[in-house]
């Protein structure tokens, strides 16, 4: 039997990129909506001033290698490492304020009950 | 707003456990079940001989830190290493053939669809 595989710190470019990149690696159907998860690599991006996520869905995310800081509205930036977790609710407005730009931030992020396409900066309703 | 949060590198041991500690950091309701986000710990252990798990959910487990072998049912082993990630279908009978003794192995684990307490050795049917 062939099953999804795939290692999160395989291929992380050794310079900063323009973006960041957003890869699935997998889906799973729920009857309330799709658990979905990415790895997000970061080479320094940030949210846009004044952009929030704000999502029907919860998330949990892990950074897996790396440093971040990530803003949860009305509270102080919290700054993350290797290891560190945080499990947003829906709702919670939340941005990326800093990674590090000397260093690819690898994510984990588990989107669970997402019922739309992902929002990113740029596109969503927020942006 | 206070949301969950905690660091999977936290608090390792220095030394081998007589067991695997399991610890649900988050769990989420989905009307097919629950998403729950697990820290696996192993510092040597193994799954018993013979012993197979058998889940009726969609397990993705995700290798933090540390080193495993992980073998699926009709399978050769796979060696797991820090980022290597598997999406274990339900019913692909599986089992944790190696973990590290030497330093301790941190894995991430997503039970999607759960709709059971775990099934742990010496537990669960197969047993």
């Amino acid at each position: 039997m062939s099953v999804p595989v795939g290692n999160l710190l395989a291929g992380l470019p050794s310079g900063t990129l323009p973006d960041e990149i957003f890869t699935t690696l997998t889906e799973a159907a729920a009857s309330s909506g799709t658990v979905r998860i990415e790895r997000i690599l970061s080479t320094g991006q940030a949210s846009p001033d004044g952009f929030w996520y704000d999502q029907d869905w919860d998330e949990f995310v892990l950074v897996v290698q790396g440093a971040a800081r990530l803003q949860l509205e009305g509270e102080a930036e919290r700054a993350l490492g290797p290891g560190d977790w945080v499990m947003i609710p829906a709702r919670q407005r939340h941005r990326v304020a800093w990674t590090d730009p000397t260093a690819p931030t690898v994510w984990l992020a588990v989107h669970i009950g997402e019922k739309q396409p992902p929002e990113t900066p740029g596109q969503g309703e927020n942006a």
